[in-house]
């Protein structure tokens, strides 16, 4: 029998939190980063390379899964874990955040928002039930209510009235969600923008209906950092201990570090994934253009210390040739490195958190990437 | 102390040969498929997972790493080996062909072949003697000498005109390759068209210039596969016995099984690379279009019984869906699949020539793809 979705608490440090999420396909140490799937494939690398990484979840897009192939096919095909190869954890987002950025002629109200496809022009509906449907239908261990999400700046009516929305929407989504089998967990969504008391009102809504985890959401998307660290020290304190909290498509790996400590325990972020398709990679020295002419006589790999064989096995002058030369190799090897270092920075988080400092180790995390890379022999 | 170069013959079936050839960087088993990397990467595919499909050699072309990341700068790098991260045999080919095919502006004289560069118009001049150079610097296990390959149909004059240039660029390589480390080799190429007495002449003539290995070129440059069977004929029996042959650009899997048969050893071709991106799939069961929407709700992988994991652990629903949604993954699994694929052919080829049964096997193996893929469930 499949043991309840549960979150518990290993060690604290100040807000910073390191714990660990059971669900149907298994344990996420967190903080976790969730690699992005999006057509369920985390793009230019296979699952069994994101797994070698560390990786113990991955965020699929509701939106483009029910769209193609559907999420009735994908069921019928065993769920998007066989579908995919993947057998640990996977979140689905709801579906509406693209929805808005990507469809046309999209049309929201009470019930639902109406859209069309970007690809073969038809008309679909997004409920909030039918989000919920969609998902349920995909096997995702952890679902996401459907809500609606502002680009920033907006006024503070707009964001209220969104807010106001998606918190309905949450309420019907939990409706929506009641008989799910045991392991799987639908987490709501703090929204209200760059205001403060709508953000605390968003929260204590959403912690009233009793929901397993909670997710700020209708942030890094454009706004400065500074305005997304302070809503996440607005809402955080409201959230209860003893669920896990996630930030929704966040971020750099600074981003993370100081969301870390300021008690965030889940991220994803297409960053990494998209950055390594356009020739840069995350290191320890910070980021590095391999396209920069710098690099095509330098023997060193961008990292010897690394254990990932993208990472330690190739020059940098046969990255940049690759790169250079638009060889799928290139992507390749560079998403991998960036899944790589994404998952090394989340287990030295852990670990620093479970070592009571955290916060020294950020700072040196920190005054590495500052430092930059070592300069070729 | 290296070993020098050499060739055995462990088992002799008809006119099929099981054999096995030393290098400086190892062994290769023939017959053997060489996977093609032309721009020092097998493309969509990393060194580790072409070594896990049992490849023993890959090729790379002369051509394309001349003009980038050029020969002098990978020399410096460490040579092409360590620039690639593959520590097993390469061989590369004169660059000749790929003038012939991709540059523009060439002109071909007793000399040289002088042409412009199709990546930046800056004009380049590849002799014999700087093809030879190039691929030390390369350090090719198996350097290739520098030819004049015509496109059939021409007339046979013009055959034969580039037939006796390419002899006499046999003799300028073979002084240029003189004082080569042991364990390295020089390959002539065997020329002459369609036409059976031109190929005997240049078979004859390459012979007693005694070279370490012979290939047959100019074949499938869009002649009926007839034609490049009735030119092996004429062909193998000119050659010794105890140096490899080597059928240049070839091919399909049926072609191979074909030449196999008329005493051939060694093939490259980028075709199971080039078909992988363009979502076909080469299998026990012939070959598959996975565009094809009758895969859409395929459970099945390509093949359960396959020890290769992109043939195995996916389904033709998901690679179908891949393919469909232009992901890279879908061209990284197609690609592994079809490398595993020949690889595991010329294991099957060998493993039959072994056992003296080659002849039965081919036809086994052929009536298999007449017989065409399991209809789906």
């Amino acid at each position: 029998m499949t043991k309840p979705f549960s979150f518990h608490l290993i060690a604290t440090d100040g807000a910073a939190r390191a714990g660990e999420v059971e669900t149907a396909h298994g344990r996420i140490a967190t903080p976790a980063f969730m690699p992005v799937g999006t057509q369920a494939t985390v793009k230019a690398v296979t699952v069994d390379d994101v797994a070698r990484t560390g990786a113990d979840i991955l965020l699929a897009n509701t939106y483009h899964l029910m769209l193609r192939p559907g999420p009735e096919r994908v069921a019928a095909l065993g769920g998007l874990h066989r579908f995919m190869n993947w057998p640990k954890p996977i979140l689905t987002d709801s579906g509406g955040f693209q929805v808005m950025s990507l469809s046309q002629l999209r049309k929201i109200d009470e019930h639902a928002v109406t859209f069309r496809s970007h690809l073969d022009g038809n008309m679909y509906e997004l409920s909030p039930e039918r989000a919920v449907e969609i998902q349920r239908l995909l096997g995702s261990d952890i679902a996401m209510q459907l809500d609606e999400c502002l680009r920033l700046p907006a006024t503070r009516d707009e964001i209220e009235r969104a807010m106001q929305l998606s918190l309905r929407w949450a309420e019907r989504s939990k409706r929506a969600f009641e008989g799910a089998k045991p392991g799987y967990a639908l987490f709501g969504i703090v929204q209200g923008g760059d205001d403060p008391a709508l953000r605390v009102e968003s929260a204590r809504a959403l912690v009233g209906m009793d929901f397993q985890g909670y997710a700020i959401g209708g942030l890094a998307v454009g706004e400065p950092q500074a305005v997304m660290l302070a809503m996440i020290e607005t809402v955080a304190p409201e959230l209860p201990a003893d669920r896990p909290r996630y930030l929704m498509g966040v971020g750099t790996p600074d981003d993370i570090l100081k969301s870390v400590a300021r008690g965030i325990d889940m991220f994803d972020c297409v960053m990494p994934t998209r950055a390594g398709r356009h020739g840069l990679a995350f290191t320890r020295f910070g980021k590095i253009n391999l396209k920069n002419a710098r690099h095509a006589e330098d023997h060193r790999p961008l990292d010897e210390t690394s254990d990932c064989p993208a990472t330690r096995d190739y020059s940098r002058a046969y990255l940049h040739h690759l790169v250079k030369s638009n060889e799928l190799l290139g992507a390749m090897l560079l998403t991998w490195n960036n899944l790589a270092y994404y998952q090394n920075l989340m287990q030295d988080i852990r670990t620093s958190i479970e070592a009571g400092r955290f916060s020294e180790r950020a700072g040196e995390i920190q005054e590495a990437w500052v430092k930059g890379d070592i300069p070729a022999l």
